[in-house]
């Protein structure tokens, strides 16, 4: 087997989005929790085009409050570094984030009002979701959806907000709406099976409309 | 012409079908019986990235009773190794078996009951039947339809019932329902070429909702 | 540029073909006509996997009445040879017939009648027309569209009958309906560049239903 | 970073478009206003199969009337140059135009009518609009499309009467009803940025039909 560094597979996932067209023009960011030192993670620097992405193309953030660790001159982090910053520091067990935008998850309108800030939705009980772990037969599962603030910050206040008032999501995903949905999982491997459990259930979820 | 081994064959459909987003997540298993010792076959282990699949990551198992013959440390036989079992145990001349998840299969609901455990599903009576090496004209064709127990052995069991009630189908596949086609043949190669009918069949019958 | 002989050209297009699922299962069979003797063309062999057709698997056959001309040992033509043999024979100046199969092109649903044979459909006058050398604003065209009858030569029957009625279709191709297009072209080139134009355009008509 | 140049890098686009089905057939054209003398364009020349392009396969244009200024022997312009010299023309800082054809912006019906030429048409507020560096929430944005008329010169009219009736659009691109749209940036990556943000948008578009 080869040897790869965390960084290394990020960017080779980056390159696969692009190609699934996950990641058209500049959109999404992944990130992953720095092996050695867990408060911090490394993120996607701003406006990169993902089908060229370099491991150099990445910034080094703080878990507890967002704050730039480290980064190489003329990089930036991501516009959404706040909501990932959430998702590690309220999960100490994750170890990769990963955000793209697809069409389906762009054809689903839930109508989720500005001030609401999230709703539940339910999800089809198909089998792909036992990529999720649940092995519960036909489950009667949620999705928590975002409403789509410009402000990136104030996303990720309602997100710390949903988990305060309704702990860590059964799914390892959130849906932000109009835009595109967030993963995690313990590992960069974990985190893209869930992504593409997700994908496979957007589909079946936006082409039943 | 490139002599490869049946499992190097099989392995080469895994990354061929994972690149078609049938095999996302860990979703699928494939098999194929043994060349020598037809009372044996080889199917993929529980749990690999189908896109990274080796010729190492498959175990062997009796057709009779689905126990494990023999496995490298730390392989799992697949958790739907029943129902392959039950299939080659139920048609001797079968050399492959492919299961793999599709989007167009989980768009099709037909409401198979729990109890009821198997339908009869009309297909329409396009060309591509002809692949199956049915030549009617217009035929009028069904395939079995599975309710999606959790219990995969119970799967497996339904399927027995259905051969023993029904005999052999008629087309070389069965779906389970939210989860995805199961198909056969007396090669890998036409296993393959049985699969890629049957998803051009449910891809016309989902659009066609 | 590579020089390279029509049968890799045609080889090539049979590989690409098969990438865009165009030619799953063993669907679909290409020919051109021989450039040094006219009155004779090469169609793939029978039964063969498109994505790994090589250029030894043709058979030369005569365009007068689709006799076998030369066939490397165990070659059988293509089931539906008849059907380019009276394309090849109506149009003395074509150089090139592909047939595949497509997805969207079994969408479309006309009910063409069995005794009836054939029926002209209307087509939208969208710019990929000018693909076919139409030049007209908002073109109020047609396409032939044939039942598909399980006896091929009938199907070859009644294309020469639409021939000897109507004459040459204004558009380079045909549907068989529940089965696929036929186009042509002067050259492979041209007869590739029909076949996309013609694939936009079904694909428009199967998703505008 | 791989040196190359703007005729290679817009080379690179033809190929990459090609796979992706948006420049089926003939279908499309690309160019780059000219580094050193910003008064002249190049852009792909006339009937070239995209897939296959080649750096050399472009033609050399003026942009205050379109005329030839440079060409290889056998090369025409696009015939669809007269619409590229008019974005140069009202666009001084516009480095590059993209024109392609796709599925989903033909399955766009609007209606528009030959004698009214164009009309406004509202854009969802999806998250993707932010790659055309447009950041507000919800923001309320609408597209120019343009009558499809054969005569090139006429829909080129149009746009200019467009442009010096309402300015610049805010958006980017335009759409031609049944054709498809073209986009400008102020580099060819920025363009290829906004064109793959506006394939998005009008997927999205056409699916929520």
């Amino acid at each position: 087997m080869e040897l790869i560094t965390p960084l290394q597979e990020i960017t080779r996932l980056s390159h696969l989005y692009y190609s699934r067209q996950w990641m058209f023009a500049t959109a999404g960011n992944l990130s992953t929790r720095d092996e050695v030192i867990p408060t911090q993670f490394w993120i996607t620097a701003s406006g990169k085009h993902k089908g060229e992405l370099q491991e150099t193309d990445f910034v080094c953030v703080a878990v507890s409050d967002g704050s730039l660790v480290k980064a190489a001159e003329g990089l930036k982090p991501s516009a959404e570094t706040s909501i990932h910053q959430v998702l590690y520091s309220q999960m100490p067990d994750v170890g990769s984030c990963l955000h793209v935008h697809t069409i389906d998850s762009n054809l689903l309108e839930f109508g989720v009002g500005k001030e609401e800030g999230f709703r539940e939705i339910s999800l089809p009980p198909i089998e792909i979701i036992k990529a999720f772990g649940i092995w519960d037969e036909k489950p009667n599962l949620t999705m928590p959806v975002f409403y789509n603030h410009t402000h990136v910050p104030t996303i990720a206040n309602e997100i710390k907000r949903y988990f305060t008032e309704n702990g860590i999501p059964k799914v390892p995903f959130l849906l932000i709406e109009g835009h595109g949905p967030t993963v995690w999982g313990k590992t960069i491997k974990e985190a893209n099976k869930h992504l593409e459990a997700v994908h496979f259930l957007l589909q079946v979820m936006a082409r039943r409309l």
